[in-house]
């Protein structure tokens, strides 16, 4: 299974591919940022980076799209871009019959360091040691991005659009995304 | 010249055609509201929206698309999918080189009742007023997004975008207008 992780933001938007089954070793596919310049008018910025989404989309051909789910309350500054930016994402992927799935920071981090408070350099060596890179991943929304296609990849049976249970009991990193999982359910 | 007002929503998105030129008579080409039912998936929604969307930018060809400008600041549970539809419209003018400009509600009320802090019912009347309809036009996202496009023709020469000056002096409206605009800009 493939997955695109998509760090949505404006000024740059992680991406990141991922191949993998739950409980497998996972291989990253690729990495990078679409950027668009602050100076640009915003619905220029966003065709930008639409077609950054598109172009990994075209080349990587994933069977799933991860977005960062983004909360109002974030960033006031930034978050309506990074809204934005997200909901380009989903439509890029639906236009193309792909599947969608959201995830919380809380949720990624937890996936990849066991803990949903990890700092982001904590979630970069993670991401470099699960994916067996020689460098760690730069910048902060590229490996961001391949957490969240990690995330996507590790969640734990039952989760939504689950659609494998994963060979074995769950992991401690699982067991502590199923619990982020909840403790946001449970916020909403 | 012809503008499309968005009233970006995820249930409910207003779309309106509005031909004219500043202190000349208006005229309504289209009025209508892109739909999606809140038990889909977010990805499926905005799809459905963006398509609604593209429908009218294919139909009517509009030369700019207007598009509220949404704050991060107004309630909390629906400005994500707000945002991401304001989004979607600007991108899908953008990608067939259409001009997009963005209006504050202020703005649009100041336009088309002279006052920025005008009520739904008044500008719902001053529309049906302005573009002569037999009845008022409803919903009321429809009226905004009729009232998006007013307020685009009319915007005062020199505010971003105008491509040409009014004949004759400023109307009490488009003096209202400009000073909503004004207090709108330093209050960013």
């Amino acid at each position: 299974m493939r997955v695109l992780g998509v760090d949505p933001g404006l000024t740059r938007c992680g991406l990141g591919v991922v191949d993998g089954l739950p409980g497998r070793r996972l291989r990253m596919v690729a990495v990078g940022v679409a950027t668009s310049e602050p100076s640009l008018d915003v619905d220029q910025r966003l065709l930008r980076i639409e077609r950054g989404i598109e172009e990994y989309l075209e080349e990587h051909a994933p069977d799933a799209l991860a977005v960062e789910r983004v909360f109002a309350q974030h960033n006031v500054s930034t978050v309506m871009g990074t809204a934005q930016v997200a909901g380009l994402a989903m439509v890029a992927a639906a236009r193309r019959r792909i599947p969608v799935a959201m995830h919380t920071p809380s949720e990624v981090k937890a996936a990849v360091t066991g803990s949903g408070r990890a700092g982001k350099a904590q979630v970069q060596t993670m991401v470099q040691r699960l994916l067996a890179l020689d460098e760690l991943p730069r910048p902060a929304d590229a490996a961001d991005a391949l957490a969240l296609a990690i995330c996507h990849l590790w969640r734990p049976a039952g989760s939504v659009g689950a659609p494998q249970r994963p060979p074995g009991a769950l992991t401690p990193a699982q067991q502590a995304w199923a619990g982020a999982e909840q403790a946001a359910r449970a916020r909403r």
